[in-house]
């Protein structure tokens, strides 16, 4: 084994640095954000910084770097209070790496990627039409990280589109079923097997 | 489509929605935090709530659940400020669920699962040595969600232990290399397969 320390991670080249640690902590859930602003003009972003925070209520959160592409992400949020989370299929990693590209804020990454827009009645947030897990979520609670001006959104879940064919007997949801992907870093995409589903594990 | 709003989240029963909600997001990384108290007394949990917060410098975030069997691993971290993180390998999935059962505080899930203890000189808190992937991390944030009580903790790397073999020219991690496992939900463990990688993102 290497041991890299602190000292080596502040001397790596830049590029190779961000690859590194971005890459460090293995597969990450990809999520596509839809946003839009109050004239209704859309933005959509990938994320894998997604985290569950808990289940009564459904809340997850969301690592938002101020000063990155997701910052037209971000604006659009603290205006709306509400967004769309819609899960990455295997079938369009593609197209939904490719809104990570440093458009203008006036130029849509729907358009720009050819993702097609869903408007869900009485939603006034674009979802992904090709997602096959979307969710609505609204925005509760928002902490800056002192150390790095990150910000740590918490949302809460208001509604999921889901095929029921995806969900088990036990409310487990299906992703190899939903072809969903998994990402590492900020480039390579994934499509997991199954290895094994355990008991609930009990002292013994 | 089915659509499945607040109010029906809210009246499935328990243990179901635990299992819906926490499967939701897809597939998750999964982390064995390796923590001790002042008397070196060990604990070992299984994490999937770890976030990629920044790389310079390094920084990730930690959801921890005080009402939880987490509740050990969150007073060490709180006592020693220091920790491991010790990725979950496909070949020790089953010894890193069992770290989940409810032991006593007195009892230490490295003994209890039968994953070794590694001690590295001059580091005060235990790896597992089974890991192929370890980072000592310290703490140096901590932030109390006011909907749930729920704690995020950031953390930076202080060092990663890594076989060379693992990392690209480029700095990226791999992880099919290193045998590294993805989660979802509580209970189900899955060894992920390339679909791509792609180039760093342009507008065209």
């Amino acid at each position: 084994m290497q041991a890299i320390d602190n000292p080596a991670i502040a001397q790596m080249e830049q590029r190779y640095r961000a690859t590194f640690i971005n890459s460090l902590w293995g597969f990450r859930p990809l999520a596509l954000i839809g946003t839009c602003n109050q004239e209704k003009r859309t933005n959509l972003a990938i994320f894998n910084s997604l985290v569950h925070i808990g289940a009564n209520p459904p809340l997850f959160g969301l690592v938002v770097r101020p000063d990155s592409v997701d910052r037209h992400t971000l604006d659009n949020i603290r205006e709306r209070k509400e967004f769309t989370v819609n899960l990455v299929g295997k079938d369009f990693v593609a197209q939904a790496h490719q809104t990570s590209a440093r458009y203008p804020k006036d130029v849509s990454e729907f358009e720009a990627t050819g993702l097609e827009t869903e408007w869900k009645e009485g939603i006034d947030v674009p979802f992904v039409l090709k997602s096959s897990i979307q969710i609505h979520a609204k925005l509760v609670e928002e902490h800056s990280l002192a150390i790095n001006g990150t910000e740590f959104l918490i949302a809460q879940v208001s509604t999921i589109y889901i095929h029921p064919s995806c969900i088990g007997a036990d409310g487990f949801v299906d992703h190899l079923s939903a072809q969903t992907a998994a990402g590492i870093g900020l480039d390579a995409y994934y499509a997991p097997e199954l290895i094994m589903r355990l008991p609930y594990a009990k002292p013994k």
